[in-house]
């Protein structure tokens, strides 16, 4: 009998209506973002603006039929999409150890933020989101949640400086964009280094950073009028554009404990990947004066990590892509999700992986060491 | 001994300079596409614009170093490039028995001629390249090219009236977009049904459509600074858009005998696409009504092929893809080219596959049911 406990490094929370209005300083509170309830659904508040809550956001309760993109209602949601102690009991059903959680408003990186005209506003409500993911929400449930950080990103100073605050209130992970030049910054190539100190911090605070697809607030578009299908299908060659970007940066060379997690992206295709990855480098690296000093696919060995939630074709050639650098995701709720069915589709996703190591090490193993998590609750189950 | 007597898909002409002062009507000599040799290399001239010619198109005599986006030299130039006699030697030394040509300048599905202003010369210009591959090109060398012609995409009319007319005169494929869209037509997911008269053509006449990624005129470009090696790696994204549009798009479902050729896209990525697909249609297709009658990845098995050059994890798993959908490239003479390499390469990838007569198909069996292909030079070998 396999132990199929799991630790899920892509969750996802809704925020609750009420999070900015309690972690603000008082000051901030009238500006910080509140829900409003629309005759459409709930939108967020912020600055003027308003944002859309997502249907695809939460599964819960609905069948396939009922799946859509417009707003939720928060009334109309079950508790567990925003309350971290209702969330257990779906967790122990479905064999979830532990979750690392996304934010869901702000963007899978904290775009809204980074989009806001007062930058000191901003700024105190990535931390209040942190300090509320940290303190609240992993606090609720300890050894149940893994938290995942964002940053100030248009402010390179305050991205030091939040990452070393949030490490020290226990952060274990930082929600970074797939792809920082959509969101309107410097793209991880550029020529001065702009994110280095960013890097840096993150590599010294062993905190990985985790990209979600999406978390560039940008998906590919093949038409306007291409159905949702395609664009549910192709959002995950995100995962592909953000690998093949990190691996020629040079950013894995220059630091070399980095660890970068590539959330939702699947992972059947990571082996075709990286044997391009290093025909490119082979063939084309010369004329094009990349800096690598190893063949791409060797940053991936020692830096990166694919995740999947449900991918039995990446599954069966996991030893292609190495036991060490792939995690399990339960995409909670999104539609997404294989909740209620995470475990047994693991189980039946890596049944022909003989190795009883290699299995403990993608369930839980190198989410233990990624995210330096202690399972202090694992001996009791 | 296995025999490696390879059918490649995708290979590259470079047009003779003097193609269209050749093939065209007198009356519009002055107008159509001539090649002028400028400080920094030769560039085609049409209607006052100026294309460059492209230093990746042609490896042929240089080493990797050497490799460069800039525009070439015809006179520098061998003659391999532009002279389909001249390129039948390496074609032998490769093991290449027939091969399929993309054009060069018009783009790989005529995109030149799409943007003309005058149309009545754009069309002319379309059937005279026609033409030359039909009677020049392939005509120099009978057996050794399976003609693939481009279309006068801006009229449906005059594609339809061009397929059958190139048809009669012997072309066995044609050269479509990967994206319409992006080259500004309606895409094929068009609510009128905008290209299915084409589509009816082709499937009437028996010419798949050959996709080859960059057809769009457009790559993903992850980031303005991203280096080329990014580019090169992330272009073959495009055949997975390209897939999933299709797949999704219900075409194949209204045009059951149409064939699809997705070229120069690997094939490594396929099962777990395929899996994506399907995943996605069984969750979001009721809510997004989805017109497919049956799972994404039997219209694949039905309709579509996918195709590499050098592909090692892709060529281990082609059984998961499909031992009937697969076929093989060189790319000659572009720098992804495998020549002069090619059946080492594809025997040591297939290496592994135990059955011979999923080789051959995979070889040359396939291409010559899909292109209608007869082998008549194939007992002299």
């Amino acid at each position: 009998m396999r132990d199929f406990t799991i630790i899920s490094v892509d969750d996802h929370l809704l925020e609750p209506p009420d999070l900015w209005q309690r972690w603000v300083p008082a000051k901030y509170r009238q500006d910080a973002p509140q829900l409003v309830s629309l005759e459409d659904g709930d939108h967020w508040r912020f600055e003027g603006k308003l944002e859309p809550t997502v249907g695809v956001a939460s599964s819960l309760g609905k069948d396939k039929t009922e799946y859509n993109v417009g707003p939720l209602r928060y009334s109309e949601m079950l508790p567990q999409c925003f309350d971290p102690v209702a969330r257990l009991a779906d967790m122990d059903r479905d064999g979830i150890l532990a979750s690392v959680c996304f934010p869901q408003y702000p963007g899978f990186a904290g775009r809204v933020f980074t989009t806001a005209t007062d930058k000191d506003l901003a700024r105190v409500c990535v931390e209040a989101y942190n300090n509320f993911i940290i303190e609240e929400w992993t606090g609720a449930a300890p050894g149940r949640y893994i938290p995942m950080v964002i940053l100030p990103l248009w402010d390179i100073d305050e991205c030091v400086t939040e990452i070393e605050r949030a490490a020290a209130k226990g952060a274990r992970a930082i929600a970074f964009s797939e792809n920082p030049s959509k969101l309107g910054f410097p793209s991880i190539h550029s020529s001065d280094g702009h994110w280095d100190r960013v890097f840096a911090a993150a590599e010294q605070a062993e905190l990985p950073l985790c990209m979600h697809i999406g978390s560039s607030s940008t998906v590919p578009l093949t038409a306007d009028d291409a159905p949702y299908t395609v664009n549910f299908t192709v959002i995950l060659t995100n995962a592909q554009f953000a690998l093949a970007d990190w691996l020629f940066s040079g950013v894995l060379m220059r630091f070399p404990r980095l660890k970068i997690v590539l959330s939702e992206g699947g992972i059947g295709w990571i082996p075709w990947l990286l044997e391009r990855c290093d025909w490119v480098w082979e063939t084309h690296g010369a004329w094009t004066k990349s800096p690598l000093q190893e063949p791409p696919s060797e940053y991936f060995r020692r830096n990166a990590y694919g995740c999947f939630i449900d991918d039995k074709f990446g599954a069966s050639v996991v030893e292609r892509i190495g036991v060490d650098n792939v995690m399990v995701e339960s995409d909670y709720p999104h539609t997404d999700t294989s909740f209620p069915n995470t475990r047994v589709k693991i189980e039946k996703a890596l049944a022909e992986l003989d190795d009883e190591q290699a299995v403990t090490k993608i369930l839980r193993g190198n989410a233990e060491r990624v995210f330096r998590f202690a399972p202090s609750g694992l001996g009791q189950r």
